[in-house]
């Protein structure tokens, strides 16, 4: 009798959309669905719409494949162990709930779940930058994923594992202090200077908004007089915008076009980021360092993923710190989902 | 027929003393004996004596004990799969070799090598704080061990096993940087404000030969003469202390006495190591936080760690991150030495 293909179901739950994914074991998505996460849902109502999708994934896969399990992916921390999330931030009304107790006596299948920065490393491992690795004959025994988005997170894939830690919340990279000045800029974590408050978007954005709003209109108002049609040396295009409405990606193009605050205010980020990560590098060691999130991308666009690089093994505290290669993100959006496939694939043996 | 009892010969080699012990399985030290490095031992020098320790255990074990395999705890960098030493700073003899390859071809039984903060960590969770947790009851899902010493190194046991890296490096948690300005004190790793920097052993001498050595002279003869005998308020024993030779130890000692310039270095330190130590709770989550060496035993000594306990606890980002212990090294200046043994066990099965 011949088997029927396996593909596993993998999830992805954030702060905005719960995605599925139908993937087979070489990793091609072959079917996916999104349900957007009501604002102001309830529990009961973001778990069932989030069991509707499990559902139309397993009619979607019909008779003819069988569904080796699902993994799901999600946005905060979680119990490795029990499977509960534990005050997710982006994700309130499924606190102290466990989606493996929920959904596990439901389904025919094994469930999964992990941290979604977490699984994003593992899925970087298994079918991203690792596997690139892997075929260009680069050794990859330790891999460490950074995401620099709206926030910074990471997750760690040492000799083939995850690390976790005691309760699956380590290698919450954004949370390392480097700035211990009293007036060290505030992360939403709580406490000064954590790398997530020097270099993540919305810290971008704050630091533009800051030197926007702190250059004396007077002096902008001169700048502009006193130069020559086209001529606005000295005045960023930044300071045209509605302060509080700066974000990150109009840092990011007037930096491109050569706008010398923007520009600053990229050198200062890159240079907390590069501090950040040579500090992983004598944490955790890596062979294999991805960078990805929307930051990371335009960071890529710019064409200063080498640069950054550069800084990291200046600051490097040994050769076999040194030795390491960092890439951007191979899975886009998707290395979450992806890590949750190889859940599956983990379990499935 | 019965077994002869197996044992592991351990090595500790440090900068000063290379030392074996003989250990069985519940952790006993049944013997032990140490040579010291030749200042300006060449690498011959230092590998016939360190192998003629090992012969001398050997001997000592005689006819009727097993010998399971040679373990090795070594202080500096070395590749976790070859063994070879990379640059090791106080046995810079050695850079380069590996003890593997060197003795494994000359001996009956197994041997193997790590560096020794790593080492400590596998024997704090096999037979100091990690066993007494589980005696108690209580899980040991992750166990970091910071040593403070002259410098600040670490080890990781995260569920069961070694946080080793790509080769073997990771855990340098003496270098994470925590204070980018640009007047941050030097580390000996050339970088600036990484944590060895704000709270070691050297850096406590340093920093307290820096505030008497700033404090303008006539400050300090006028107090002095303006107090009455026994009557030194304001003015700190440290400066009565030939300003070179000024040593940590001073430090805490004065600090116990009530000394105000003493307490207020000592609190800058523990500041700096708490900050240091809650980043080390989001990158690895452990549930058993364990300091050792001998700044650490100061700060037991001065029944400072609770409060140390309290300031880390404070800084973490969440509960799944506050839920640890901290505790003393239970091995005193042999967890090493014990991590070394746990390799034999763990090789021998």
């Amino acid at each position: 009798m011949v088997r029927n293909p396996e593909v596993a179901l993998a999830m992805d739950w954030g702060g905005t959309w719960c995605r599925i994914a139908v993937i087979n074991r070489s990793g091609d998505i072959l079917w996916q669905s999104r349900v957007r996460n009501g604002p102001g849902a309830g529990q009961r109502e973001l778990l069932d719409n989030g069991f509707s999708l499990v559902g139309e994934a397993e009619e979607w896969c019909g008779p003819s494949s069988t569904v080796a399990g699902l993994g799901i992916a999600i946005a905060g921390p979680i119990d490795a162990d029990t499977g509960t999330l534990l005050e997710p931030p982006n994700l309130p009304a499924l606190d102290g709930v466990s989606l493996l107790e929920e959904w596990q006596g439901r389904l025919s299948f094994p469930v999964y779940a992990g941290n979604d920065a977490n699984l994003a490393a593992l899925g970087e491992f298994e079918y991203g930058a690792g596997l690139e690795a892997r075929q260009r004959g680069l050794p990859c025994t330790c891999l460490v994923y950074v995401t620099v988005s709206t926030g910074i997170g990471g997750g760690v894939v040492e000799r083939g594992r995850m690390i976790l830690g005691s309760r699956g919340m380590a290698t919450e990279v954004g949370h390392m202090v480097l700035d211990r000045s009293p007036n060290a800029p505030l992360c939403q974590c709580g406490r000064r200077g954590c790398l997530e408050a020097l270099a993540s978007g919305t810290s971008i954005a704050r630091i533009a908004r800051y030197r926007v709003a702190s250059t004396a209109p007077e002096v902008s108002a001169r700048a502009l007089s006193d130069s020559a049609p086209g001529e606005v040396t000295g005045l960023s295009v930044l300071a045209g915008l509605e302060v509080s409405q700066i974000t990150a990606e109009q840092v990011f193009e007037a930096a491109r076009d050569g706008d010398a605050l923007a520009s600053e205010i990229l050198d200062e980020v890159l240079d907390s980021l590069s501090t950040g990560l040579s500090s992983l590098l004598h944490l955790y060691n890596p062979d294999l360092l991805v960078m990805g999130g929307g930051v990371s991308f335009g960071v890529v666009k710019m064409g200063l993923l080498p640069r950054i690089e550069e800084q990291v093994k200046l600051r490097a505290m040994s050769d076999g710190h040194r030795d390491f290669r960092l890439v951007s993100s191979r899975l886009g959006d998707t290395p979450g989902m992806m890590g949750a496939a190889s859940l599956v694939w983990t379990g499935a043996g």
